[in-house]
């Protein structure tokens, strides 16, 4: 590993601070993950990343939605001198029973980060900033990238503090539970201002890398997505008693809503999920009255991903109402162009994966994402995976790309 | 209405009855009944039964399944003198939002009739019960007909207490919440031997009688029936980054599996429900890492309906794991030939839904069953109805099939 060598004892760095993070929050049934926002496993992460922040001497703030921003030189100073900072991060919370790496890897990569670069003596020219944005996955809310939404203004305070959880806890309530006046959120322009370019760094959702060969790549876009409900009506009856040919029973809807979200998809180059369910009433021995199914979907260009999801719906004989859609996302042309050729000609990839670094980018903020090998592709599962020697190459390949940004 | 004027003030004492019962346990919101066994509704409707026994000078007495017994005459004697009981009645709970008249119409309908019979100055010759069987929907501990299986001893009470509720709470706990003793439980043959012949008057829960232009029928056969669970794997991953060809998605069994149940089940002339799924994790952003269908088939023999679970779990590509499953109940022949001549020579009808009718045939307990048209057809439902003439055309036959037994 030449960037091991090269950065001296980066990988005991890196184990170090891996460690301290496995056992947080992870569910000994499944081996997944369950930190979700504003719990105790939230606050136990926010701790340690403010413990890693004083462990450098990094100075850490708190912004309006929370996130955490740990900086090493004077953020201020710089934006009034017209060179604001160069931020890395990522995010540490996770979706139900999801992985170690969707999210911390890019955290622990930014601190190990920077150990490299002092270690190198590196001395930076603009202010380097390391975020830990909350509630990316929305897992406890259902609104993904809360934190950086908030902050944008994409989500407005009002929306993000009447979302409810499971339990029917608002938002509002959670993060006065969690010790934060939940009457403070909303948009942080001086937060914003400091950020100069932001890089993420992020283990791949995919297998591209994998069949290239190549350990990093440069994210060069995020594809459109969004989330769709459709409610299938049907007519609660005797599961015994009822003739086949009397029957209303919305089952077959989903079914065939099940396998032309499958065939559209795969037609039009695009993916589809249905991925949840709600069913009424939910008795073995009695006819559904109701199954509602929520459709997610993803492609290169928005009128692929809304055919998809018109045929789907028409399939399922009923309409589609979108509770999320974000358009495309591309991240700025030129930095993604600098930073792969600063990694060795690292590949440049697109993703179906919403991430922070999408709404920054859509708020104006030059940013750039960088992928870690993930063999099996797999994500959002206790499986999710990547290699020791991708995620210090993962490492190497952040602090290169700060060296060069700050320079 | 040929049985109406017959029987004088029948329809008061009817509307009366029906009355009493409308609100209790009913969701305002769903207008359906919420009627579970050893709940606040559940005390209710004893009381209810225990009050218009002792209205009407009744023996009321409580089996060791706490199934209620309203006696006109001496039961224990004329089982001494091998002329034992003619039973009437039928249960007082409810599916999740079921119908007022699934259950209930019996027990009504049996109380009126013994009005009617003592109207018309009727002296039975033998001992006349009214029962009011409980937890017959198994809609809170999952066993259907549990009041009629305990006594008979085709459910154990060992398995009957220990059986727990969504919330955990298990038979036991709440017999004992509800105030009986739960360590009574069990066969009783003393109950059993007061038996000499059930009638059980039920709402028909298809549309046969509708077609046939007739109010009411006799019963001959129930279907053999049984529920089934089938486990559907798959591998949680990204919705959004996951390649169409690298997933392991579940649902597409599913789809599978449910087109299947509708196929399979109606060449061979059974019916197929997928009324209950289980998904997980159930996140609209993750493709589910299982999917549990539970599959309810019910024919006219039991080797069709084997074949159709077996071809339903093959085309799901997993097993099929039986929960339950009822051979075929026929009815007493003699007994319901009998009843059809008295009754005008009424239609007579196989239905696929279990009974406890069924449980007591099952136990060698001679046993009868008469439906009362339901236009729709429709039960299990708020929408399960039945006319006011039709159900007084019941009470009216009921009447007539004790008079014909018991003079």
């Amino acid at each position: 590993m030449r960037y091991v060598s090269e950065h001296g004892d980066l990988g005991v760095t890196f184990d170090q601070l891996w460690s301290a993070l496995e056992p947080v929050g992870r569910n000994a049934r499944t081996g997944g993950y369950r930190r979700f926002a504003w719990t105790n496993e939230d606050a136990t992460l926010r701790e340690w990343f403010a413990g890693e922040s004083a462990a450098r001497g990094l100075d850490l703030t708190t912004d309006r939605a929370g996130n955490q921003w740990a900086w090493w030189g004077a953020p201020d100073a710089a934006v009034a001198s017209n060179d604001a900072g160069v931020v890395i991060g990522s995010h540490l919370d996770s979706v139900p029973d999801g992985g170690a790496f969707d999210g911390p890897l890019g955290v622990v990569s930014s601190f190990a980060a920077i150990d490299s670069l002092r270690n190198q003596g590196f001395t930076p020219r603009r202010p380097i900033g390391v975020v830990n944005f909350g509630d990316e996955e929305g897992a406890r809310f259902g609104v993904a990238c809360a934190g950086s939404q908030i902050i944008t203004g994409a989500l407005s305070a009002d929306r993000a503090l009447s979302l409810r959880d499971e339990t029917g806890t608002s938002m509002a309530d959670a993060m006065s539970g969690a010790g934060r006046d939940p009457t403070t959120i909303g948009i942080d322009q001086e937060t914003l201002r400091r950020i100069g370019v932001f890089v993420e760094l992020h283990v791949e959702q995919g297998r591209l890398l994998g069949e290239r060969g190549r350990a990093v790549a440069v994210g060069t876009s995020i594809w459109p997505h969004g989330r769709w409900r459709i409610d299938l009506v049907g007519e609660a009856n005797h599961a015994g008693t009822t003739r086949l040919a009397d029957r209303r029973d919305p089952t077959l809807d989903l079914a065939a809503l099940i396998s032309t979200a499958r065939d559209a998809a795969s037609r039009r180059n695009c993916v589809a999920t249905v991925g949840k369910l709600h069913i009424e009433p939910n008795a073995v021995n009695a006819i559904p009255s109701r199954v509602t199914a929520w459709l997610d979907t993803r492609g290169p260009d928005e009128l692929s991903v809304r055919e998809v999801v018109a045929e789907v719906a028409k399939s399922g004989g009923a309409a589609a109402i979108e509770e999320s859609f974000s358009g495309e996302v591309s991240f700025d042309a030129a930095l993604a162009s600098r930073l792969a050729r600063t990694l060795d000609d690292a590949p440049m990839i697109s993703t179906g994966a919403g991430h922070d670094a999408g709404v920054l980018a859509r708020a104006g903020v030059p940013s750039a994402m960088l992928f870690v090998r993930n063999p099996s592709g797999v994500s959002h599962s206790p499986a999710e995976y990547a290699e020791r020697d991708d995620c210090l190459a993962g490492v190497a390949a952040l602090a290169r790309a700060v060296e060069e940004l700050a320079r």
